[in-house]
């Protein structure tokens, strides 16, 4: 029972827990320090109450690789970034050579198989990502059929504030997330329903609902979310450039325009994924080559599996000519300059220029990474109906 | 880029991200070993793949205190537990002095300001919490505004599979959390959302709606989730024991029957919660003394502050023999034998007694724990409506 009064006091703990198993859900962090601390010049410190033998690093996404050695004091161990941009950043601890959560944030997301500390520092492209003080949407997870998988899935569904009071039919944005990701990601990493609900708020974008399917078919829901219940997480599934994805598309499609009271037309369809799910995106968008006005691409792969048979990939070329010709408003394509799929990327635009099948193309710095992903929704978005 | 050819070979990144800040949403986790794996016994192993230095211990709640230091063999470092009952439980890894998650579990709750890696065992109460492939309801987390407080807040509501498609108005269960708590406990600690699933689709339980607010009337929503952004958690605030939350009941049974295809009667509402929600409970079903037919108090508190008026607390006695007047189907008390508020528990039964007020009384085993209150929602709700 330890309190110092300094101006970090922030947070202690009253009632002593004598056993773990005898009393829960109550006293607090038994410290009184707090991390991170995120400065008004955007430099944030990240802070280990503890009196540790062994040095401890942060790892952070801030850093070009590598880790950084904490320092003591008096409170124990810390470390100061430089100023950040405004954005939102993930970092572990890594101590006696274990990469490890910083006990003092609470504050976790999933990325792939790990999970990392999280903040926000403070700026104009953070404030999408905040949650202010607007009106917000609800969002939900709800499980469909997919009668053409056999199976029921679990989806993210934004439904932005007043939808349910108002009787005006909405667009509908398809958001599609990564290899690593799953229905959960948009909704975490992405920040998306933030930045919807800021962008709404502010009258940059269009009230719209967002569905967030899951894109590995093989995968009723995001790990722990389903039947095969807590599992080490594989990045390579077996449905990865399948063909499954695209070919089931029109259940999600079908779902939702029967399930909400969404507009049914091409001009108010959109559809959008990262890596992955830009691969979905581009190839779901050529198949179903008439549903889609508005196609966002962002860090889009290019991936097909050589051992499946599929109409999506067999007659892709025919297709992706029936998309341009049936016409479309937009079709955005972004990439970052240090992209693993950069080269990808520009091989798919030399396609599109090819047959004349034009493009928004958006090239920003950096490479892979949500930072990117969040941009360009943030880009993306007000762009759409 | 190692590969063992060994049975707890599951889980190995492909892709080497040379920098974290390049390339994310790609790979996996860097290690073969997994943790934690639930043998058929239901004991436990936990698992460090390192090569550390210091000593690791094991905290988890189904040890009597303490910690238990992690062994070595060839793959790092590694713990089992003896042959657990069949519940869900939470744990964390000790390094160094200072208390870390388990890097190999991604599985990850937040109880009050500390988070911890959670399991599930096998066996037939567990089988409640796990996620079974039976028909899923869809979880939304809702803002809803109370005119009472001033104030929009968020809430999560749990409506049953089919509720979408049906017509057929629905019985509603208000679910509360304790003073660590917020709208999300429920819903993660509590497997609500599973124990209503799988105990509908096995007729055990009549399908119902389940609303579960903030029960914290100065915050408008769980931490990181408004406008006060990602904050250090406070355990104690200022709306405890004042009477707001009771007073400003009415606000959400009013928002969830003009939003809800449900049922508007007495006998279609239900009442429960634990701890401070329990509290609550109790002064809410008094001070709305004739609109609860089912009132349920789990390891339930009694609380008042000195400092404030409220007519919740004023008027508690005769609003208490109202409730009894009015009549209701049934009012049920669940404690455990070790709980911190059992003597509590008995003083209120006493007054129950003292006015003839008639209850059902649940005693269990341990103490003031989540394991309690997981139990006891499997107890209390299929003797509701």
């Amino acid at each position: 029972m330890l309190r110092k009064s300094i101006s970090i006091v922030l947070s202690l703990g009253f009632w002593a827990v004598g056993t773990a198993q005898a009393q829960e859900n109550i006293g607090g962090n038994k410290t009184v320090v707090q991390s991170p601390v995120v400065h008004e010049d955007n430099a944030v410190t990240i802070r280990l109450a503890a009196k540790t033998q062994g040095e401890v690093y942060v790892i952070g996404n801030w850093m070009s690789g590598g880790k950084e050695k904490m320092l003591r004091d008096s409170l124990g161990l810390y470390y100061t970034t430089p100023s950040l941009s405004s954005d939102l950043y993930m970092y572990n601890l890594e101590m006696d050579g274990v990469v490890v959560n910083d006990p003092l944030n609470v504050y976790i997301v999933r990325d792939v198989a790990n999970t990392f500390n999280y903040f926000l520092t403070k700026g104009a492209q953070a404030d999408f990502y905040q949650i202010q003080d607007v009106p917000h949407g609800t969002v939900a997870k709800r499980w469909y059929d997919s009668p053409t998988l056999g199976m029921t899935r679990r989806m993210t569904v934004y439904t932005p504030a007043g939808y349910e009071q108002s009787e005006k039919a909405l667009p509908v944005l398809y958001l599609l997330h990564g290899m690593g990701g799953d229905e959960e990601a948009w909704a975490t990493l992405g920040r998306a329903t933030q930045i919807l609900d800021n962008m709404i708020a502010q009258g940059k974008v269009k009230p719209m609902i967002v569905v967030m399917p899951n894109g590995h078919v093989s995968n009723a829901a995001a790990p722990g979310e389903s039947a095969k219940g807590q599992y080490p997480i594989n990045f390579f599934t077996p449905d990865v450039g399948s063909g499954k994805m695209e070919e089931s598309f029109m259940d999600i499609v079908q779902f939702v325009e029967s399930n909400y009271r969404v507009k049914k037309e091409k001009s108010t369809r959109a559809i959008a994924g990262l890596s992955m799910g830009g691969s979905h995106t581009l190839f779901t968008s050529a198949y179903l080559n008439n549903h889609f006005d508005y196609v966002g691409l962002f860090s889009a792969a290019f991936r097909m599996n050589d051992k499946v048979q599929s109409p999506v990939f067999s007659n892709f070329e025919q297709n992706l000519a029936k998309q341009r010709d049936n016409g479309y408003k937009l079709y955005w394509i972004g990439m970052g300059k240090e992209d693993f799929l950069y080269k990808v990327g520009e091989d798919y635009r030399k396609r599109l220029d090819a047959i004349g099948m034009k493009y928004t193309y958006r090239e920003s710095e950096g490479g892979h990474t949500w930072s990117n992903w969040r941009l360009y929704l943030t880009e993306f978005l007000p762009l759409l109906f």
